[in-house]
């Protein structure tokens, strides 16, 4: 009889604090014998920084360390095909623990299936073995609650985009929505900030970066130096109140 | 010197599973010596349910009972004024707690200031009152994770949309989107299936009722019956897998 293979659990383990952690991520990140989290080359990387607090001792932690690069890189690099070796050999080291019979909780700070790096290993070995994923507190909503914004009333239409893309079709995208957040800011918040500011939105708009961490800014968004925007910030533009 | 004022937490609990509360949210529920929570009449409600195995003993439940009523009523009755008189005894009985000097956590099923009904005790309350919100898992990733559907992929777009919207809305917006959910199901399902199938979705598109609830229920959407659906049911439209 062969052995049992292991089980993956993709785990949400929250926006930064890391009591915004679930009892249930807490639960299947202490029981699994290795721990996968995402890093750049030499660093600890935000999920492991948040449930580092938790960890049982004698876990196997297993680094993936992810290229260094950008969307706009000249040739003969290319995003893509970085990215894709990534995920391939991150998915291979996972499977190799999995083979072995031993359970793997691949971390990810907020929700694994809301823009989470998590989901490439999944659509990698989700077929393959049992896999089974804890859903997290998104950055969006844990920014939400430290600004005090209500972000969608009733029966509000809310957009959630990405600071990446072209600056017409952001435009475009804002104009039509109640609710709205632009995530991935970094270099692109001079550009989502503009059109925030053309729609007019400028007064409703609100700034945060790092929500719910130890080093969290919360500032006007008129006022922020573009030059000081790491990419974990956020612009959120609640929808106007519903005066029930 | 007069008695300091309480503090008001609204606290997201999670999307149904009582394992999918956060440590922060628990801990505040604890420490509260009371818990509001919204009920229909002579019903327990969802958020209670979902937090009644973390309650402290001794703690004073103050159920906030709305009224029985949907978006189209005859006249003379009206939602609007309904809902109005409803928040506003609700806040004023959380203040008389508040003032007497006892903290008040307001549960919220999902997130708080995502469609919470919370976010109306917010908006009268959080002025007077030192306020902190707790966020939570959203029904959405929830909804994503049981379904085992990674939602939004790299830069794509997100729209979040309920179903009470006209059938002409819903199709241009969902027609304009990469990810979609449809949330607020009910009476609306029959509208937003047909929107879906119209538009090619219909294969790309999940359904789920009452995610990581002991009666969660997923099936094609294809074979729903629109009499059999809930309020609290999705339809979910992931982004196009990006083949990283």
């Amino acid at each position: 009889m062969s052995e049992p293979k292991g089980r993956l659990f993709g785990l949400g383990v929250g926006p930064g604090d890391p009591e915004l952690i679930t009892l249930k991520a807490l639960r299947r990140l202490r029981e699994a014998q290795v721990v996968a989290y995402p890093a750049a080359k030499g660093r600890k990387g935000n999920a492991l920084a948040i449930v580092e607090p938790h960890l049982a001792g004698g876990q196997i932690l297993l680094p993936m360390i992810y290229p260094v690069t950008t969307e706009k890189m000249p040739a003969p690099f290319c995003y893509e095909t970085a990215m894709r070796e990534f995920y391939y050999s991150s998915a291979e080291e996972v499977a190799a623990h999995l083979e072995a019979g031993r359970d793997v909780a691949a971390i990810c700070e907020g929700d694994p299936f809301f823009y989470g790096s998590f989901m490439y290993l999944h659509d990698r070995l989700a077929h393959r073995y049992h896999t089974e994923v804890v859903p997290g507190v998104c950055s969006m909503l844990a920014c939400a609650s430290v600004l005090g914004a209500p972000l969608v009333y009733r029966n509000q239409t809310l957009t959630v985009l990405s600071g990446v893309l072209p600056e017409d079709e952001l435009k475009r995208r804002l104009a039509d929505t109640e609710a709205a957040a632009i995530m991935k800011l970094g270099t692109n918040f001079a550009k989502a900030r503009k059109v925030v500011e053309e729609l007019g939105l400028l007064d409703r708009a609100l700034y945060v970066e790092r929500a719910t961490m130890a080093n969290q800014r919360i500032e006007p968004l008129a006022e922020i130096d573009p030059a000081s925007v790491p990419y974990f910030a956020m612009i959120l533009v609640p929808g106007p109140r519903w005066e029930a």
